[in-house]
């Protein structure tokens, strides 16, 4: 009988323990499970036909039931609480770690009773037709029932996950139980202490820049380039960045994104635009960011366990802004990119001078619609929703005042009013299936992004004129031998601390957009 | 926790009987890790990455190790037995066949030894590799060892699943159990008497066409196009086909094939050819043959249930068939399909008529591939394979002696010298991978076609007419309705005979290609 092939146990483990090879074997196999899943979805939002979506229903739900049952079976816990006992095993601190965040998976897997993952997944659809119905009316009110009944569950939720202890010992608050989820260790204070200070200097600045008489010329933005030519320079750029094809691809779909599904196999999505071509450049570049991490990840020997996954949100998160703002924003970057725009897609590009796209691509312009803002403005869209979550979360703020409270904070960090509740709090969809405390993920990536870049700057010498001549190589070596191969093994303030030899804060990335856009606009 | 939806019951069954509806429950779940299975095949043949091959491998042992357990579970025998019993329920007679077909499968699935799977699959693998060895070098010796060892698992195989009683009563010969796997009910007496008269008529026939002084214009054949054209156009006649592209696909791979993977989601591809686009169309309406009896299967009601598959491989090549010689192939079609090639192709159709087109399609060439044959010559490959494979079974013919039997069975039939083993009997995969039984059904599936279309033409009047005008709507339904509906409520020469008055005969086939050939020839 046929069976998944297990795992090369790695010099450091071979001959340690059989529950630890049995333990890898399991989750190893979940993995694969999961990894069929993960097929299952890109192929629905790539090639499937529209027919077939009530059977690829049943097919996802099937999966997802087989994968759940291998992550909560008793025998896993029985196998994590074995290694744990094993002093000889946790010895080995790559091991350590491996069985540390094993246990973590597992214990955030089993703790929620089913009758509530149940609930929150038959309240969050629900929740998102009215979310659905209510953007299309630009109604909040008509969306706050089913909002309300969902936030109940998400505190439910939040109470059987657990607050973890802070850092200082003291108890965290509910909200930190669900940031924990998507950002490990992650607190609401903690993340205070990170946008306070970025806000307080980052709103001024907005108002400066809005304030400069500077003209940046926006033409390249709204040439019309066919879809075939878009695509054929995202692949140029892709290659450049090293982005292995052999195991990967690139396709087309409505909402760019990236599935590192499987060793091996690593599918980045695309999306032409009618105005320019720099929308879907930047995407391309933002899913490769994700998708060299996952090509990084040492996944044939650690598939399915902590050791070949990657460290948060925040830290994937990172990388892909890295590759989008912090090289694919830069005057060195457009230095090598703009002869290739120009092979590609011809004379109409002859106006347009690597100067001249470099600053295109870094206009500062407040709007209100987060998925179209600018780098510089973004971070306070992530903001003000951090705020609203928290208070939600807490019980200080009732959802029918989230739009008084939304429009006031816009209006305060970006100067706008906003016109409708389609472009304010009814927006994005995260909400409408209980993800509360993903969006900090946006944000956190840009502030390590930020502060790994400088590291980054001090380690390559002549990073910049590496950019400039397409040599993308020893950045994409850097990020796999500091960030990638490592896995989980670190947590992410723990990596950045290693790396750049200082907790996170706000100053690198401020330092880097100051750096970039006062010189643009003249201030 | 997510579940697979349950199926409707239908208006005959509902309330009858829990263990029915049990059993219906156990079987969708069981097809659905099937059709995930396929999809893993399909990307496989499609997109995968090529760094992917390895965990592809992981994925596709685990799922049909998945599918294993539940197409075995002694639950699902039980539940057969139980509605065996149950007389109420057996008094329908569309369940009585229902549960006699899921009977068979359990059976066929149960009766093999799983050291004895393990070993097929095992040495199975170790031939292919000798297979593709010997045949780049032209030498069938050196593949002998590995291959008498496969003949000797398969028998054993046809041992454990037992040679069914014959018609007649009598006991039936080893390689009946063979081919009963691919063609229920069907064995080599049987065969036997439809295979012999049609090689005494087929053999002298095609010397006649030999002999024969006419010259058809072959030119089409050569003329290349380019691969965007030929897609073009095979999407044309697929549109003409009324294939349901809401519920399939049309994709690109080295080998065409047709995955009616699921309820909803049949896919078809497609090869692009440098010489010409006849054996790409061909190709493709065989193809979508297939495709449309996967879409006219009743799946959505009985996806995982006999009811809702297919009859046996002979009658889906049948459908195939069908598609691609008695209408692809007719004078009819190509009044239709000339004009849309001459708008697809441009000029260089215009010295082509669709007298000419008809012809070039039906030129009778002896040849050694029998993946290259034409309609006619084509059954000759077949008949010397089943009588070569029975003969072997049966331990009258000798491995090392398949050769000398082959190239003097083609010098019989086709009237060609074989001049080395690779365009001899190391042709083709199958026997490498121990799908001994498999060809006749390539035959079966021409003679089927040849007296369903008899039927066909008296049933829809005025079809060659239709045919010449594109409307190939009332073929499709005709299918539909007295095929594909009934799924495999009635063993194949059953319905062959409800369908035509006739148990299956080699006449209507001959009548065909007679009626065809002979005034193209001039004999």
């Amino acid at each position: 009988m046929p069976t998944t092939t297990p795992p090369t146990p790695s010099p450091t483990t071979s001959g340690v323990s059989a529950e630890y090879a049995e333990l890898r074997t399991l989750l190893r196999e979940a993995a694969t499970i999961g990894s069929i899943g993960s097929l299952l979805g890109w192929d629905q939002e790539t090639y499937m036909p529209p027919a077939a979506s009530a059977h690829r229903g049943d097919q996802a739900a099937l999966v997802a039931r087989l994968h759940h049952e291998r992550a909560t079976s008793p025998r896993l816990g029985e196998l994590i609480a074995a290694c744990e006992a094993r002093a000889s095993l946790m010895a080995d601190p790559a091991t350590a770690a491996n069985v540390r965040e094993m246990r973590r998976d597992y214990d955030l897997a089993t703790k929620l009773p089913t009758e509530l993952v149940s609930e929150l997944a038959r309240v969050g659809s629900l929740a998102q037709e009215a979310w659905k119905e209510a953007r299309a009316r630009s109604d909040f009110q008509h969306y706050v029932p089913r909002l309300t009944e969902l936030i109940g569950l998400v505190r439910r939720k939040a109470q059987c996950l657990g607050t973890p202890k802070g850092a200082n010992g003291a108890q965290g608050e509910l909200y930190d139980a669900l940031l924990d989820e998507y950002e490990p260790g992650m607190t609401a204070a903690r993340i205070e202490t990170i946008f306070t200070p970025l806000r307080q200097r980052l709103a001024p600045f907005i108002a400066e820049v809005a304030a400069s008489k500077a003209a940046v010329d926006r033409t390249v933005l709204e040439i019309e380039v066919p879809p075939a030519k878009q695509e054929a320079f995202a692949r140029t750029v892709l290659h450049a960045m090293r982005f292995d094809m052999t195991a990967g691809r690139l396709d087309t779909t409505t909402h760019p994104f990236c599935s590192g599904m499987a060793p091996g196999d690593t599918r980045l999505t695309f999306r032409y635009s009618k105005d320019g071509f720099l929308e879907p450049l930047y995407g391309v570049m933002h899913e490769a960011g994700h998708g060299l991490y996952e090509q990084g990840l040492p996944k044939d020997e650690h598939f399915g366990e902590p050791l070949g996954e990657s460290v948060s949100l925040g830290i994937h998160e990172s990388q892909s802004r890295m590759w989008e703002n912090f090289v694919g924003r830069s005057r060195a970057f457009w230095e090598w990119a703009r002869p290739h725009a120009r092979e590609v897609f011809g004379p109409v590009m002859d106006r347009f001078s690597a100067d001249t796209m470099f600053r295109a691509a870094n206009i500062v312009n407040p709007s209100f619609i987060r998925v179209e803002a600018d780098e510089t403005t973004y971070n306070l869209h992530i903001m003000l929703r951090f705020q609203i979550e928290r208070a939600i979360i807490a019980g200080q703020l009732a959802v029918k005042d989230i739009p008084g409270e939304w429009n006031s904070l816009v209006e305060q960090y970006l100067g706008l009013k906003v016109p409708d509740d389609r472009r304010g709090c009814l927006q994005d969809v995260h909400w409408s299936f209980g993800a509360f405390g993903y969006f900090s993920t946006y944000t956190l990536g840009n502030l390590y992004a930020g502060q790994l870049w400088e590291t980054i700057n001090q380690q390559i010498p002549g990073l910049d004129a590496q950019l400039a001549s397409g040599d993308f190589g020893p950045l994409k070596e850097w990020l796999n031998t500091n960030i990638h191969r490592h896995g989980k093994r670190y947590r992410a303030e723990e990596l950045c601390r290693n790396i750049t030899g200082h907790p996170l804060s706000a100053d690198a990335l401020m330092r880097h957009l100051e750096g970039k856009i006062r010189p643009i606009y003249g201030i």
